[in-house]
């Protein structure tokens, strides 16, 4: 039924559709939603405790029994800085008087941990179907642990290099991630958000490249996404942004109504909100501070210094200081349910190949 | 035989597929050998005084009888700022004294001139079938003149709001313009670079804003990527970078070797060349002074300074300080003749949109 089946035949799923996994704004209910309805359902983990990661699978395995994924980073967390913590934070200062705040002495620590020793144990325990990696791939001596649960590996390149990289280091998958996409780059063999190629010239190149399947991500939110990245050689396709108008979706309530509001011109990439580039809905801070800045903490400790002003901010209904991740299909989204989305996504994928088929 | 004709039955061609005017580096030939295959070949006019632009006409007319499009530029030229000027011109005196070179008192004058009466006098002389415009449209009284022609109005959109614009303001058809596309962007009511999107975020969502015709551009170098801007929902294509490689193409050597070398993350957008930002593939002024600048001189003017400096590296071989336009999908472009470029595209698009369909 589907041009390609090389990723249905390796990940198990109906449907060659996988949710992005978006740690902090989705959790196991969106999973077993979409795994129910045929794709491949994800959950975060990087900013969640090992116990909780546990809590999310033992609901999951109750809910469904369709593969699932669990999603980790393996980032390499930048040295301690304080100088830079400190300069940073002295650049702030004005909002913080904005808002009658003292900068704090101590920043909340951030809530994003690579994935470590204790992480894989709890793999070897739960040996979900799918596991896929952000900025890259572990530790060999982990993933070997990984791949032998029999899980399947997949991890994002954002340049053609990142794929035979990671072809050459032992995924089964690429997740061929374009500019277009919100949140975080999975970028790791480079920084340079300048010359990150659009999905519609990464996906054919990562494709001629690679012998394995690709999973084109970043603009896809409808059907004809799907069938256009099935056109440029996709095996399969992942989609975040469309996922986060679902009553699934955990983001806040400031963050939906940006959602709603935006358009396709309305995102940007910005390292502000946790040292990394991440593409995010246009905010005030992002307008004054950024949207890039070289003088930002580095990852994942940088967001640090904006959480009580995000705090505030929200408490007055403002998300100026908020990280609205977004990608740029931003404006195609709708409100609906994970499964219906799923569900809709398929059978409008199909009929847009039927009719580009029948015309021939 | 194509999915959707609105494109076809508004310009007259065999092929949804339009070659790219790319000012500088096509000229008759390359226009005659697209329209000749069925394509909408197109003759850049912005760096042409209009003796050589009646001069290829005549050419193309002896050569085809098929539809044909005239490109010109419809900027407003920066207003004069010496201060500026010597500014920019200071910031590259090492660049001069490398080279031997004292920083010249007069710096040449830039080829491009935005379209005016004159080449509107020309266009009801040669009723070109298609008039494509390049940032934004021309005065409503030039417009109107040319429309009154009979010529098929095009120009290119960066987001959804000034495709429609373009809509209101009597375009025929609309190019979206991804941020993958080489060259310079289109943009006429932005300058914001950050939040231009891709290929495959932007088609979708200018095909829901408007009723016209939707013309994809950026990233589309083979028949996958027509076939993909066809699911998108497009009824043509615009492709630059792949004609490029053929012999019709005037680009030198040096461009032409810098293209056989470049790869899917080669190429950035800079302003260094022209003071507008275009996609070019990474070379030693970009790496150094940008590849953005907020101190380059105002379009068209601020590739003067550069103009002494790209003589003499090009005189070692080196194309250190020349523009290299490219879009992102230069990893897929091949040597072969715009003739044959023209028809395997559409071959490979019919092969690829057959494959899509007999599946379902």
């Amino acid at each position: 039924m589907w041009p390609n089946s090389k990723l249905l035949d390796l990940i198990g799923t109906k449907l060659p559709i996988i949710q992005a996994p978006m740690a902090g704004a989705s959790g196991s209910a969106m999973a077993i939603a979409v795994s129910e309805a045929g794709g491949l359902g994800s959950l975060p983990c990087a900013m969640l405790g090992s116990n909780k990661v546990e809590s999310e699978i033992a609901l999951i395995r109750q809910c469904t029994d369709k593969p699932i994924n669990l999603n980790f980073f393996c980032h390499t967390p930048a040295e301690p800085d304080p100088t830079r913590d400190t300069a940073w934070m002295e650049s702030l200062k004005e909002y913080y008087a904005e808002f009658g705040l003292d900068t704090p002495a101590q920043t909340p620590a951030s809530g994003r941990a690579p994935f470590d020793t204790a992480m894989c144990e709890m793999i070897e325990r739960l040996k979900p179907e799918v596991v896929s990696f952000h900025f890259g791939l572990p530790d060999p001596s982990l993933l070997e642990r990984v791949k032998a649960c029999g899980s399947v590996i997949l991890s994002s390149a954002t340049t053609v290099e990142e794929a035979l990289w990671l072809e050459a280091n032992g995924c089964d998958a690429i997740i061929a991630q374009g500019n277009e996409a919100g949140g975080h780059r999975g970028m790791f063999l480079t920084n340079n958000i300048e010359s990150q190629p659009g999905t519609f010239a990464l996906v054919p190149q990562v494709v001629d490249a690679v012998k394995l399947p690709v999973i084109a991500a970043g603009g896809i939110a409808d059907g004809r996404g799907i069938a256009a990245a099935l056109a440029l050689g996709a095996a399969g396709v992942q989609l975040g942004t469309a996922y986060l108008f679902t009553p699934e979706s955990l983001i806040s309530d400031l963050h939906r109504k940006a959602l709603l509001n935006a358009k396709d011109s309305s995102t940007a990439l910005t390292n502000l909100f946790s040292g990394k580039p991440a593409r995010s809905i246009f905010n005030r801070i992002m307008r004054e501070a950024g949207p890039m800045s070289d003088q930002t903490p580095g990852f994942p400790t940088a967001g640090r210094a904006l959480a009580p002003l995000k705090t505030k901010a929200e408490e007055n209904g403002a998300a100026d200081f908020s990280s609205l991740w977004a990608g740029q299909a931003v404006g195609l989204g709708h409100e609906t349910s994970s499964r219906e989305l799923t569900q809709q996504l398929a059978l409008d994928a199909e009929k847009c190949l039927r009719n580009l088929g029948s015309s021939n």
